[in-house]
């Protein structure tokens, strides 16, 4: 089957309505025929209010939101799913309660299957091949940083661009990715708010309004604009 | 042996020179009579260029600098320092490197031993008993989040507050802590720049110009100021 993955930077754009809101259009069209969508809500302390969140907005779009907290066997639940979204929060955390109830494998397969994989933010970061990218904080420790691999490059979400008036002397979001190619090889999108990709079978592409940025080790970096095609 | 400890936000603060300048009297009155101090640059790639600049700056202030990365043995190294200064980059490349040389429990015992201990950013980090508040990305993988716990409660440096007039929609600062706080129990100083923290014995006093907030878990922030006690 084809693989179909779409990943949101962030859930919310600023002046772009609430929750989803900005994506809605995509979201109908990439869950397709899917009325059942199985939600992740493991990035968040409090995964019921988060799930209770999700299924009134995805309610909204006439799709029926599971939450993977409520399942007594996670896995079958994973076998079962019509679609994934695994939402944003904090990755590490996120990544954790993946390794803890040992579903990294289980997703791989539901989504080689076809099964389509919905992401935002953290739940982005958890489907490039690790989160080394997250600009979450390591407020728990995975066991790993190695996560699902669904995109052979990282994601960095919620991209942000330098402040040239800044007076913050902390390193920016580009000097952090260059960092990381100093230590690892895989290229990475920096995906602004706004911008998604989206995989469909062998292609992949970007989407959105907002651009990416594209670092690869030893050059320099490169703006990719809304329909730009991806390495998958 | 008394502890001695000093740890800054930052090495630079916007407006007030270049690097270490805004502390410079301090780190003068802090590192007293030692003249030989031992430095780890592990936290950036660059060891010996990052090595250069503090053996110029602090050179300046007739110290005579070595870089860790030169010795033979690093334990021994550590044992004969008159002061250790551990400099800032990246967090979890400064962990791994002390956990590759297995040099945390050396390090802790020289300090216990009255050895005055100079961390900035990165450095002040790895002070504390875990770096689960740092800012960094995690680049690279140590084996464990668990640092030197010089200090019994988590730093984060270039502590920033809200921007109220901006649009992106990552988690503030303030919302990266009580992330923390969802998870863990100790306390967190958010140390801005410009501020840092002075430990001598058993006594632990906030300096600098800026401030900081302390973070416990179930309580508001509350604002410190210059001068502040902290439990040590």
């Amino acid at each position: 089957m084809s693989r179909r993955i779409l990943l949101l930077s962030s859930s919310t754009v600023s002046g772009s309505g609430g929750y989803l809101d900005y994506a809605e259009e995509e979201i109908g069209r990439f869950l397709g025929d899917a009325r059942r969508v199985l939600f992740v809500p493991f990035a968040l302390a409090d995964h019921e209010g988060y799930a209770q969140r999700v299924r009134e907005r995805l309610g909204r779009m006439s799709y029926q939101v599971e939450g993977l907290h409520h399942a007594s066997d996670a896995r079958v639940a994973l076998k079962n799913a019509e679609a994934i979204f695994i939402g944003g929060g904090n990755t590490f955390r996120l990544l954790k309660g993946l390794y803890n109830l040992d579903l990294l494998e289980t997703v791989r397969a539901r989504v080689e299957a076809g099964v389509p994989y919905l992401g935002s933010s953290a739940g982005s970061n958890v489907a490039a091949p690790t989160i080394r990218t997250t600009n979450d904080m390591p407020i728990v420790q995975p066991p790993s940083f190695d996560a699902l691999g669904l995109v052979p490059f990282q994601i960095n979400p919620h991209y942000l661009d330098a402040d040239p008036n800044s007076t913050h002397m902390g390193e920016t979001r580009e000097e952090r990715i260059l960092q990381f190619l100093e230590e690892n090889t895989t290229p990475v999108l920096g995906l602004r708010e706004g911008a998604w990709v989206r995989v469909e079978g062998t292609e992949c592409r970007l989407g959105g309004k907002s651009g990416a940025r594209w670092f690869c080790r030893g050059q320099s970096p490169v703006e990719l604009e809304n329909g730009a095609t991806l390495h998958s």
